[in-house]
Formats: C-alpha cells, structure tokens, sequence
C-alpha cells in the first residue's frame, strides 16, 4: 500500500482492521465461520454495535421501516447532496467474514477519515454522506435478497416485505421488532450509491490484482417452485402407486444442470435450497419446494432458459405423477453501473497505484437495486481464491486497506468538488 | 360382528371406541392428522394415559431403559409363561391416528376382556399377559425405525440407541429424560409376542375382507448417505467448478426409482428424507443427506439392488464432482412368522366368521424385531383404502372390534390351554 502521508484523506488501517475483528465476533466462529442471518439476534447485537460506532462518532442514525440501518454525517448543509456508502451485515448460514460487513466497515472508515481530513483542512463540504447497513441482503433466511434495499429504491411494497416469512414461518415484521429495529423513519434517495465488497470470484486473485470495478450486473430469474406428491408409507405401497414430489425435484435438478451446459459460460443455474415435506424416511414425500436461480448477462439466455425450464418442470411432474405450482417468480433485469462512478474510481485506484480491472457481477448487490433509482457502483477487493459464502472466504487486512483507501479518495473527491466529479461530462478529480 | 355373547371372552366395543377417540387426542387434530413423534411431548401425554389405564385395572407398569412401557396383568403364578401384546404409540409427522395405536388399544382391551372372563368362570390362567407400547416404531425422529423393539431383543446395543439424535441434535436419550420415561426396570422376554396393527396396504380392503394374518416380512437395507461438495455462491461460482451436493443426490434418486423398475414388484425403492445443508437459494449445497430404503421379500433380489446401488451412488458422485461417505446400515432379513401363532390366529378368525388372508409386510413391524428371539406374529384388520401414514389412514371402530375380538380368543386359548395351542404339533384350541 502506498504511504498513507500522500494521500488526500488518509485512513487508519489499524482503526479499521479492529473494527474488522469487532464486528467478525458478532456471530462469528474463530475458524472464520459466519452465522448472522438477517434479523436474527446476532444481527441485532451487530446492528447495536454499529449505532453505538455512529453515536460515537456523530453520526445521526436512523432506522426505515424495513429495518435499513442508516448513519448521517452532515459535512455540508441540508440542501447539500448526499452519498449514501455501505453494503450489508447479514451474512449467509455458515458464511464468511468479509462478505457485506467488509464494504460497512469501510464506508465507516472512509466518511471518518474523509471528516478528519476536512476538518484538519478547514474545508466546507459539497455534500453528506450516509453509511448504509442494509436488511437482508443475502436472501438466506427470507427470499427475495436485496429486499431492504429494494424496498427502499421501491421496487418492492413495503408491506409485501414484512410479510415475507422464514422457514419456521417467522416474518420479517416479527422479527424486525424482536430485534428492535422496525424503525418510523423516512430516509430520502441519495444523489449517489457506492458499495465496496469481496469481489467473490477469483479474476482479481488470480491474476494477482486487489480492486476491481465491476460495471455489468447480470440478471436473473428465480423461482419458488413446489411439486406436490402424495404422502405415502414407502415400505408396502406399490411403486406404481407412488406420487413421490421428491422424485420430480430430482429430475428438473437434474436437467436444469444440463440446460446451464447448452449455454456454455452465459447461464448460471442451481437449486441451493429444497424444502421436503414430511421429509420422514419411510414417508413418500408429499411435497418437495425448490429454489431455483437462472443468472444470464443476456436477456435472450434468459428468456430462453426460462422457456426450457417450463418445459422440463411439466416433465418431470408428468414422470413422477406429480402436480406442481409455482410459489413466486423474481426477476432482476441485467443492466450496467453508472458511468461516472466507473470513472472515478478508476482514477483515484490509478492514484493508489491500483488497477482496476472490469469485472460482471453476477452475484445480486444492494447497488443493483440502487441503480434503478440513482448512480450506483460496486467495487471489488480481491478474495483469497474467490471463495464466497464459505468460512474460508478471506481478504487480507492489507487488501481490504487499500480498497478501504481507494474508496476514501472517491469520497474525498466528492466532498471537495461535489457531484461533477460523477458527471461522465465533468471535469473530473 | 357375531354376537358377543358366543364369544369365549366377549370384548366391549363401546369401551374400545372410546379408548380408542381418547388416545387419539394426543397430537391429533380434527381432520384425523396425527403428530405424535416418539418421545415428544405429545408421546408423553399419551404415555401417561396409558400408565393411568394400567393403573386403574391394576396392570402392574414397568418401564425399561430404552423407554417401552409395559403394563403386566398377573393372573397365573410367577413361574407361568407371558404372553406379550402390543404396538406403538408414536406416528409419523402428519401421519394417521390407527397406525400402531390401534394395536396398543386392542391389547389393552383383549386382555382386560379375558381377564373379566376368567373372573367369571372361576378359572385360574395358564399365562400372564403384558401389554406393551414399543419406543420410536416409526423411525420418523430417529433411526433406525423398530428401535425400542430391537433394543429389547438384543439386536442393538442399548447405549448407541440412546445416543441416536433427530434432526435437531436431540437424543433418545435426553428425550427419554424429558418426558420422564428413562426407565430402570429389567423386563423379561416374553414366551409369545402378539401385534395387531392395520393392513397398511389395500389386499383386505380391495377384497372385502376386514382381518389377515402376516406370515411373511420383507427384508429391508437402509442406508443413510451423505454426498459431500463444496459450499460456494451459486452467482459467481462457474458451473464448471461447482461441486453440487444436491446434485449427485438429485441423480441418485433418479437412479433409485429405475432400479425399482428393474424387479417389477419385487423391490421397492425410496428417498424418503434428504437433509440439504446449508440449504440457502443463493449457496451450492455442501452437503445432501439421503435417507434410502431398499425392500424385497428375496435376499437375493435385496442383494443385487444393493449392488446396483452402489454403482450408481459413485456414478453420481462422479457425475457431480463430489465425494460421498455411507454414514450407516441398517439391513433387516427377510423372514416368516412363527406357524403356530398363524394357525391360532385362523382358528380365532374361523370362529368369528372371519377370514384370515396370508399377507407379506413390506413395512417394518415391533414383531418383526422380537421374531429373532420368540414366537411372534402381526395380524392386521383392513385400512380404508389402504392408505397409511397420512391423515385419511382409517379402520372403522366395528371393524377394530372384530379383529380386537379375534385378538381375545387368541388370548383366552392361551390362557385357559397354554403354550401348547401355539405348538405346531400341539392340539390346538
């Protein structure tokens, strides 16, 4: 990492690695493992962490009614814009540390760092900035992912949200007040959105490179889907007999792994969760629900895979003399990120001596939601062989400094010159 | 039903029905659901008013350490032989009310009824009698099924069957303490063990016939075995690289229902429970757990379905690029009930204007256990339908008194003759 004295608003490296360490004992294991799914009450103790750090350091915090957890630094006056800065703390079951609350603590440390500087300065600033800890993210325990973010860009009703249930039939709106976060507060649209997270491939690792912008999102289309069997004792009733749900989830298992090959490295397609009802050993399963994604950057892939998934859904109900219903349809358009932010932070990555590689991301972020409703960016700091949601996923206190730092300059920028430093037009740092 | 004043030892059938409805309350709902699992709080319930009714007609309780409860009605010296008879109390997860439960009842009134009968005739018994209701039948919580009958009959080791645990890490053990039943008591192995249960399959029904005598179990091969991937997100992750456990599973049990297809009727295959972890839409499964059952009347057929198994478990593993381990095997012999016990039940069913149609059970009952160490036999009154482990399972209350007064006549030869009715050589009623 370049000497911390050249930069414009330099941050604090072993401020933020313990910041690291702190918020990793929220529902972490010491071998890296990670169990904070959304509102549970590891989150909650993450999320009281977090609004202690904003109180500590003057930031007004406040709660959305779908539990968005937002801390305002205000550097500039009420008619300034805002940046809004953060990913999200939940993580998935048996996760990672680095994934979401790396790209919080950032936002942290670099709107901390960016004040200081100002300060030292004596500068006025040209805008506010907001850290952002958004709800639900991962879509581990309630489906869709992305739901805080979405509903606050409006994409989703705020009731249909709070509705969403677990798996034991527990809601978020239940759950968000056991928590004590089912907050009144109404937060407007930021001028801008800007998320630093693990990138959670190994482009960058691989070709030993630590940031990286990604500028492309892919779409995808996920369905909840039930086959619905007939509960049977599975010692005498006759084969032939048998309406087994089960068995018609492992044929479309099956063949939505082949349709992913008919479409080489364009369609990503899995089930990650199966839900089996009564799911008893000598009990013929009476339902089998499926989570199924299909992620294409194409549209037309899309489209497509979809088409041969119907297909292959009546298929494989007809094979095991099963009905079937589809549960929900999400649908996420592929698109691309804002160009402005593109180009900043290629220029203070240039400035840290970092490239910044173009990367898809294929995986959904906040700041896709976001782009729909104002410039948005994700950015991407090298993970140790591209690991994702696994306790070994890892990024090294070096790296997640330097991304850490490149995200400072961006701010710093802004600060100092306001939003036509993001106008693909402008001027520019 | 004939008459029961030519009855040997007539039963109350509206004594019966009402025990019947009453031991149906405990994890039962109106529309004939039953969710009593072994060792849960519902099986408490259940057992502690089957402890009240032994009380009440001075059957004396014992509890052993595997948690079978035994009520024992004395009514001949210390050193006569016992007639044990009985079933299970425990159901599957939204299973039927008469499934096991049945048997317990009309054990309960056989008994009593011969016991009213020797009352009046002045006669001394030839044998004592012992109800029993047997631990975890269903092995819907915990496997193996037939756990407290095998325990009993030496086939498992006490300690590893109390340190089996559900689904959620709880053991026998630990359950048996929470509901009070981790008994002490050293029960003897008794001279005969008797089993009424429901068909379970539609023969009778189909035929119009309401009671049958099994004299033949399928052997069966469970398998519990986990397929190991690895953990990943199902966004970025190439297909290519994936390692999807849910994948093979998907494969296997595709593969399962073709090798059923490859016996006609001798076989049955299933994958009845699969246990997806971490099971979240947006991970690669790491790990699929299937719950296998093979069954077959021949060892033989047994034998080479097992081998066929085998190869597709590593062809799916292959397939998945995923590794498996077999983390149990439990196998059960095919074999036939003890003659005299069938020849008995014929004379008692003749005598009650009742056929006794020869049947194969393909499911696993308490009897087939306790076969290996006395003469043991499960007869069976008609299932509406065939239908069992689900809701609608249903044997009408008239047709539960003939068969439950076809259990008596069988007790009260026993009691008034002795061992010798059910000598093959011997004479008979």
């Amino acid at each position: 990492m370049p000497d911390a004295d050249v930069s414009d608003a330099p941050i604090n490296p072993s401020r933020l690695k313990a910041m690291m360490e702190k918020v990793s004992t929220f529902g972490g294991k010491p071998n890296g493992a990670m169990n904070r799914l959304t509102l549970s009450k590891t989150d909650g103790q993450a999320r009281d962490w977090l609004g202690g750090w904003f109180k500590e350091h003057n930031f007004e915090q406040q709660i959305d009614p779908i539990g968005n957890q937002f801390g305002k630094l205000s550097l500039a006056g009420a008619n300034a814009p805002t940046v809004m800065v953060g990913s999200h703390l939940d993580s998935q079951p048996n996760g990672g540390r680095f994934d979401g609350a790396l790209g919080v603590i950032s936002a942290c440390e670099a709107v901390l760092a960016v004040s200081e500087r100002l300060k030292a300065e004596g500068r006025l600033a040209a805008c506010n900035f907001q850290v952002v800890n958004w709800t639900n993210e991962e879509g581990a325990r309630f489906q869709p992912s992305l739901l805080g973010s979405s509903v606050f860009a409006g994409a989703l009703e705020l009731d249909w949200a709070l509705d969403r249930a677990d798996g034991d039939g527990v809601t978020v709106r239940q759950s968000l007040a056991e928590i004590g976060y089912a907050g009144t507060d109404k937060v407007a649209r930021p001028d801008a959105l800007i998320e630093l997270h693990i990138e959670g491939d190994d482009k960058l690792f691989a070709s030993s490179e630590r940031f990286g912008v990604f500028t492309r999102f892919w779409g995808a289309t996920k369905y909840r889907l039930a086959f619905l069997g007939e509960q049977a004792h599975t010692g005498p009733t006759p084969m032939a007999q048998r309406k087994d749900a089960l068995l018609a989830a492992a044929h479309l298992i099956a063949d939505l792994k082949q349709i992913a090959g008919e479409h080489g490295l364009d369609l990503h397609t899995s089930v990650g969760r199966l839900e089996v009802y009564p799911n008893s050993p000598n009990t013929v399963p009476a339902e089998a629900v499926l989570f199924i994604e299909l992620r294409s950057g194409s549209p037309e892939v899309l489209a497509e895979a979809e088409d041969k998934m119907k297909a292959r859904i009546e298929a494989a109900a007809n094979k095991a003399e099963v009905g079937f219903e589809v549960r929900s349809i999400d649908r996420r358009r592929a698109g691309g990120f804002a160009p402005g932010l593109v180009a900043l932070a290629e220029r203070a990555a240039a400035r840290r001596g970092e490239t910044a590689r173009h990367l898809d991301t294929i995986g959904g972020h906040d700041a896709v939601a976001m782009s729909a409703v104002c410039p948005s960016i994700v950015m991407a700091v090298r993970s140790k062989d591209g690991v994702i949601h696994h306790p070994t996923e890892y990024t090294s206190p070096e790296d997640h400094a330097a991304s850490t730092q490149i995200l400072a300059e961006m701010l710093y920028a802004l600060a100092r010159d306001g939003l036509k430093v993001i106008d693909p037009e402008g001027a520019g740092v």
